[in-house]
């Protein structure tokens, strides 16, 4: 057996396992009663350990460098697998093991007095629980850069998308600051008025425009379920995946929105190539790519107007409204669902206002990742920024300021731009596949989506990991990622001329 | 650190391990899609590889030495828990790993084809299979019977029950033909008649009479589920106990009776005792004890008159039914759950007939173990038992003769007795709760269970394995297994004089 087909067989288990782990992971957030947590989370500790076990198996380092030194023939796909297994092997085994275990350990003591503190809008609490945090991080982050030769905050984001650099998304959210801060202004201004959706909403019906809506948007049945959870999300593995979301019973535009974002999730990950099912080079690529498959069906396809004409029967019919009713037309449910306004938290900010959100997560952690601020200083430096980007103070208001979200609290550092570079990467996409196949729009409008599923599958979902994240952009939409789709997109959307 | 104490580390692993798999394989069960079971499969394969290569561990086998030669003090608990774990050695350890594959290889290949042939009352493809997987479970017997110094058959139940031998099932089984053969017919006479039950029954109502049902013999929802599978069965972990059971609109006894059985099995798990949860000493004993436990529940309590006419109007509330109906009445709710007859299907007979059904398995099984019969004289053997016992011929009639169950297709050799003892053991144990508390009946007449959950908690749940199957029952009732009490109560309930 060469060096690089075994390698192939230890991952093969280690991909197994990790499934597992997957599945157990939304089992913890469906099924599982309260009462079970803690034994729960001592035994996926346990898996965890195996999984830890086999990725650091001395053995995949000899056999990586064997399999780079040898002159066995590789195709594409092989080379690039042996590129992500190499990758694995780096981050299993680049941190020394007491400061994974010291992280693990100061990262749920923080989050934990997190949730109260943030209830209780207390920062002085959980400050030095942070400043432990973000020390070990430091030093995290460092193993890392050393071993990737990559400066400190550019291993963090490394870890949530593969090879990319801080420099790609400061040039892309400096063009689209620019851009959004003067628009917030004339777009509020310019959004049409719109009428409630009076309630109540059964959640069975609910549940029934959900299905009927992710079957519509080519998700697999046969490989992969709905239920609901806490927070909507998607989880499971590619030939069982788990999608969520809660009901309630006085709105429906958010359960359907959230299955929507998250159907886009489940087709990427039901798209993955089949056959490099359990070799890393299956996997999806990082959060940034896996955010813009989920926000390209939520806002490019599902908020579009052409998309909510098409399902806008499908809505009355489900809860049994006639197209007479003003609240329940086309063109207010259009309307609600791409209302604009100012906010203070972040997951309740619409399309336009979110990437300013981002952006001053991401300006601050690099700062605080970098030491040019400390986290005493943070109240004050996110209030500042809040008022320059959104013109919202956050003075005192901890718990609506730098307390709202759990990442810090958690550890995740490099985490934030993910989600603002998936919308704007979604933005490309869909305009590269628009011009691919003019189909595509034609099916929308009629509420089909064959076309445009079949061009994700081809072009990002059965790519798995051949390429990262900017070659694999440059290779289908001629050029790497640009903000410039996002802003016509935006501009389009809210001031059409 | 002891060695006592580093192989209670080392199960403690294990234990958590298992305790996975048992959660996926509830979700097999109730909530994977139909086109993920190849992928699971092979996941699950590979978590039982850990799971075996973590049981077969040789530092366990030098620990068991050096804590069995060591003059460490161990209290009751520790020293069963070490005879458990030496059990537990045995067991992972004796029977060669080609053997083992070729085994699961044989038992896979002959449980498909019957699945099959079955359906085409088809004997002729599958004996040769079947004969395949009983010459291998002849040599598996032989290695364990080798290294417990047991008989072959011996072995096997073993592994079932700990410590239970067939000398003792055969004195019960024995005695309780003695017992039943003569009765059947004086029994089906004196059977009264019954009113047939009306449907339809909504999914809905009988999972609320399920729940209500469940709550009412003392199942903590707070620690466990209830939820729906094709074959009715208890899974999960102690403290995340999964009951399933399926709905028929048109009888709702049968979903009804399968919680009451099932809610039996899920007591005694979720009354194990918690200080030794993650130890084979804190684990329930063989499929004997445990069916005792389900039985205990279903035919000793929820079959009873008192039992019945307790929660008659619980089942009158939820169906909107009033007492005035003479189908809806306890008495013929009763008859309807007491009703005896011949019948060809195990699974399917009542309590006075299901014994014989066992017992001609068990003849069968450990001739055919023992070499005195062959896989070609099962058929003409099962007949004429069957024609002995039941009055019924299965000749030419494979599906419903020696076709009709799984468990040897399966390798499943010596778990048949288990279900009869589980029923004689049922009678004993409940016998002795009833003469040590009076307050059991009492309650059980007003639909509280309390004084009978207290009982068996302290009794049996809470003992885990500390005793095996005879001792504890010695040292609880005052006998070991005895088919009086059993008798006793088959007289009481079906010819009452």
């Amino acid at each position: 057996m060469s060096a690089y087909q075994e390698l192939e067989n230890l991952n093969r288990e280690i991909t197994q396992l990790k499934e597992i782990r997957a599945i157990m992971g939304w089992d913890e957030a469906c099924m599982m009663p309260a009462a079970a947590g803690d034994r729960r989370g001592e035994a996926l500790a346990s898996l965890q350990s195996v999984v830890h076990e086999r990725a650091i198996n001395p053995r995949i380092g000899e056999l990586l460098e064997q399999a780079q030194g040898s002159n066995e023939p590789l195709d594409d796909w092989q080379r690039a697998n042996l590129r992500e297994m190499q990758r694995d092997w780096i981050e299993a085994t680049a941190v020394p093991s007491d400061l994974v275990r010291a992280l693990a350990v100061a990262t749920s003591r923080c989050e934990q007095t997190w949730r109260e503190a943030r209830a209780a809008n207390d920062w002085a609490t959980v400050r030095p629980l942070l400043e432990t945090v973000v020390g070990l991080s430091r030093s995290r982050a460092d193993a890392l850069a050393d071993k990737l030769g990559l400066e400190r905050y550019d291993a963090l984001l490394d870890g949530y998308e593969p090879q990319l650099r801080s420099a790609d998304v400061s040039r892309v959210f400096d063009d689209l600051k620019g851009f959004l801060l003067p628009l917030i202004d004339p777009i509020i201004e310019a959004t049409p008025a719109c009428l409630p959706i009076p309630g109540p909403f059964s959640t069975e019906r609910q549940r029934n425009l959900c299905e009927a809506t992710m079957k519509l948007l080519g998700f697999d049945f046969s490989r992969g379920r709905l239920d609901v959870s806490h927070h909507p999300f998607c989880g499971g593995v590619p030939d069982d995946t788990r999608i969520t979301t809660r009901y309630r019973d006085d709105v429906f535009l958010e359960s359907f929105m959230a299955i929507c974002h998250e159907t886009g999730h489940a087709l990427y990950q039901q798209g993955l190539p089949a056959a490099w099912r359990d070799q890393p080079v299956g996997d999806a690529l990082g959060a940034a790519v896996h955010e813009s498959q989920s926000l390209l069906m939520e806002l490019q396809v599902c908020r579009s107007p052409q998309f909510i004409t098409a399902v806008t029967p499908l809505i009355q019919a489900q809860f049994g409204i006639s197209d007479d009713d003003p609240a329940w037309t086309a063109d207010n449910l259009y309307r609600q669902a791409t209302r604009v306004s100012r906010s203070f938290i972040r997951v309740q900010a619409d399309e336009v206002t979110y990437p300013l959100h981002v952006i001053l997560r991401y300006e601050l952690e690099r700062d605080l990742l970098d030491g040019r601020i400390g986290v005493a200083d943070l109240p004050e430096a996110w209030d500042s920024m809040m008022q320059r980007y959104l013109n919202l103070s956050t003075e005192g208001d901890f718990a609506n300021g730098c307390m709202q979200d759990v990442h810090w609290y958690a550890g995740l550092f490099g985490y934030f731009p993910t989600y603002s570079l998936g919308a704007l990467m979604a933005a490309q996409w869909f305009a590269a596949a628009r011009t691919a196949d003019p189909a595509i729009m034609e099916g929308i409008e009629r509420g089909n989506l064959t076309a445009l599923l079949t061009w994700l599958r081809a072009n990002v979902h059965g790519q798995g990991r051949r390429l990262t994240m900017q070659p694999l952009l440059e290779s289908v939409t001629g050029s790497v990622l640009d903000a410039r789709f996002f802003k016509q997109h935006i501009q389009a959307r809210y001031l059409p001329s």
